[in-house]
């Protein structure tokens, strides 16, 4: 085998193994793009190796979602197929895992009618939400990893040519991933130790609020006493570890629904549903965005905020360094995953429950009452820089700085 | 526009206009591999310029399958997908279309427990009876086709190199359907008129029986008084003419289930489930197959006869000329699709109930009651050779050539 072969290999058992955390007997739903079949198939054996009962294969293709958008009368755009979502309630149900393969593409539905796409993300969610939450609520495994293609190979490295840029993007994925070194699971067991450790520290801290302060920004989220300061790694219902982003970098909370006052302004293009959003900025009283802007993708950034009463609050707040493996690449990916991974961020939208102690156990509306933000949404967006000062307020009043020029200082 | 690429929209609109013949407003459901995609997003252009409501993809991969087969426990093989066989029926009660674009492989499935095979074909048709029967009773319209890939083209053209057997294959794929021609659709007008005079004359003759005979073949197959002479077009539950495979050169009926006597031999291989069947002899006593052999893939046979018991006994029985032009073209498709177009055939299992006057609106009780054969199978196998002789019996026991030499002497 090649070198590339062997991290390939690498790749795919991450995914099973570390991502998923796969175990015998357990369904597996593999959800990708067509054009990714060649790794699916490294996939599934890695899987079956593992002892999988079954992969089942959800597969997409964009040009195809793009030809739907185009040629599809509007109804259509108000519902989302029933049977799906109910296929993919039984599997959760089931106590399947469920892996996706994702390839970014932020010019895909450019030019389309955005009340097509709002109308059919908002039917998704709403048939989706039992499936959605059981990932959010860690009831079942989940991961999401990327691989590469011509199209974001070309974004990502617009000098290169086809082959070549599609051969570093995937050699820079398996350094992200940390599948080229010799042994990616001890590589891994350490890097959460290290995110676990950061975790602790915020948690044993139990800030009040945090201040933010950048060029655009000047924003204070508050916490409920009992939020958690989550990483890497979680447990499914059964009790089994698995990690829901390959790679991540980040750790991450509750912020207060009604706890956010002040204005965020992105600091890295976002790629919403097919949509580039770039230079968004919100201002917030007592959590709810009261104005907003964009340099681009307003009308779509409009929309998502409109979808519903939730999406006018946060439901993430998430700290990572700027001299974190991914940021010090310092390429843009126009894939969350990733770009997200490099940067301090936060997420408009549903709130996940495991953030909050007992939250996973609670109904929704415990969950309200707790100021765990609901919505069919949940979109991250980087706010992260050499320029952002973070500072801890404690439950004194006292103020601490947690970061300067985007790095911990703790 | 190249010419190939001409041909290649004419064979995609034939699919849709001719094939499904697609009504505005209505659904279309594409199967197909992974690797036809671009084939699949022009046969998706085509749909929607034609007014499909919205197109639904299912994909398959034949790598998958395999791995699917050798990595799963045996346990998963007795199971098919609930949500999968209701979403079928769901769109079937919808009135959508089935277009199903098929490439074979007859080695896909070469070394895997046929026990795991067979107990997969029989949950799959179990599970999926309502759907198939839809298709069956020209309750909808669906229609096959196939495309080239690399496996198949090295299969039937074994001399040539991959590009150039694919190129080769598409070649003849357009003329065998007609695409290559100035105006496939007046072509298929054309061809339909002229089966339809095939089969008008078999009607008006109503024979009792038919006796073939050939090397390793003397049989007798008699007919209800209500059998019906069938060809390419058939009209859906709304009116709506479609044709259910292209390419198509058959005239077919019923045979009554208890009116097959003496022995029958195959002249061709038969791709069945990933497998090939060659030189298959089958011995019927009052309909019933009593014995039968093969000198390659016996036991997928036997597991195929021992599905059920109408897997026992014929459901169709189809003329088709030996200088028909794929049986012209001198080549072994390993595709039924193709290769049944190059010979008489018949098949092993259930019976198309619109092949019985008023078939199609009658319950499986009346059904059975007038020998209209049902069975979770219906596989195809050819019988056509340059020695075939025909005779058919009239009512009053007079005989006369109905082929010889393989050729319509009428």
């Amino acid at each position: 085998m090649s070198n590339f072969e062997i991290q390939l290999e690498k790749y795919a058992e991450l995914a099973v193994k570390n991502g998923i955390n796969l175990q015998p007997g357990q369904e597996l739903v593999v959800s990708a793009s067509v054009e990714s079949v060649s790794f699916v198939r490294l996939v599934a054996k890695k899987a079956y190796d593992a002892g999988a009962k079954r992969v089942y294969f959800r597969w997409t293709d964009d040009q195809l979602t793009r030809i739907d958008y185009e040629g599809a009368p509007s109804e259509v755009f108000n519902e989302y197929p029933q049977w799906d979502a109910d296929a993919l309630e039984t599997l959760a149900n089931r106590g399947a895992g469920f892996l996706d393969i994702r390839i970014p593409n932020p010019d895909l539905l450019a030019g389309i009618d955005p009340e097509r796409i709002s109308s059919y993300n908002k039917a998704t969610a709403t048939a989706l939400k039992p499936y959605r939450q059981a990932r959010m609520n860690d009831k079942v495994s989940w991961c999401i990893i990327s691989v590469p293609n011509i199209t974001w190979a070309k974004r990502v490295f617009p000098d290169l040519g086809p082959e070549e840029g599609v051969q570093k993007l995937w050699e820079t994925i398996f350094k992200m991933t940390r599948a080229d070194q010799e042994d990616p699971v001890a590589a891994w067991e350490l890097h959460k130790a290290n995110l676990g450790e950061k975790a602790n520290y915020l948690n044993t801290k139990k800030y009040k609020k945090l201040h933010y302060k950048a060029p655009g920004t000047d924003l204070s989220i508050e916490f409920h006493p009992k939020a958690l300061w989550c990483q890497a790694a979680s447990d499914n219902e059964s009790g089994t570890e698995f990690i829901a982003n390959i790679p991540t970098e980040e750790v991450y909370t509750l912020p207060l629904k009604t706890g956010v006052n002040g204005t965020v302004t992105s600091t890295m293009p976002l790629n919403y549903s097919g949509t580039l959003i770039e230079k968004l900025s919100l201002t917030f009283k007592e959590g709810r965005i009261v104005s907003f802007s964009a340099e681009n993708g307003e009308e779509t950034l409009k929309r998502l905020i409109e979808t519903d009463e939730g999406s006018h609050y946060l439901g993430e707040v998430a700290l990572v360094p700027h001299n974190s493996p991914i940021s010090q690449s310092g390429l843009i990916f126009y894939n969350t995953l990733y770009d997200e991974n490099a940067s301090c961020h936060l997420a408009i939208g549903k709130a996940y429950p495991t953030t909050l102690e007992g939250g996973a156990k609670m109904s929704q509306e415990e969950l309200d009452a707790n100021g765990v933000n609901d919505s069919l949404n949940h979109v991250d967006f980087m706010i992260g820089s050499a320029e952002l000062s973070i500072d801890g307020e404690l439950a004194d009043g006292t103020k601490e700085p947690l970061m300067r020029e985007g790095l911990w200082v703790i």
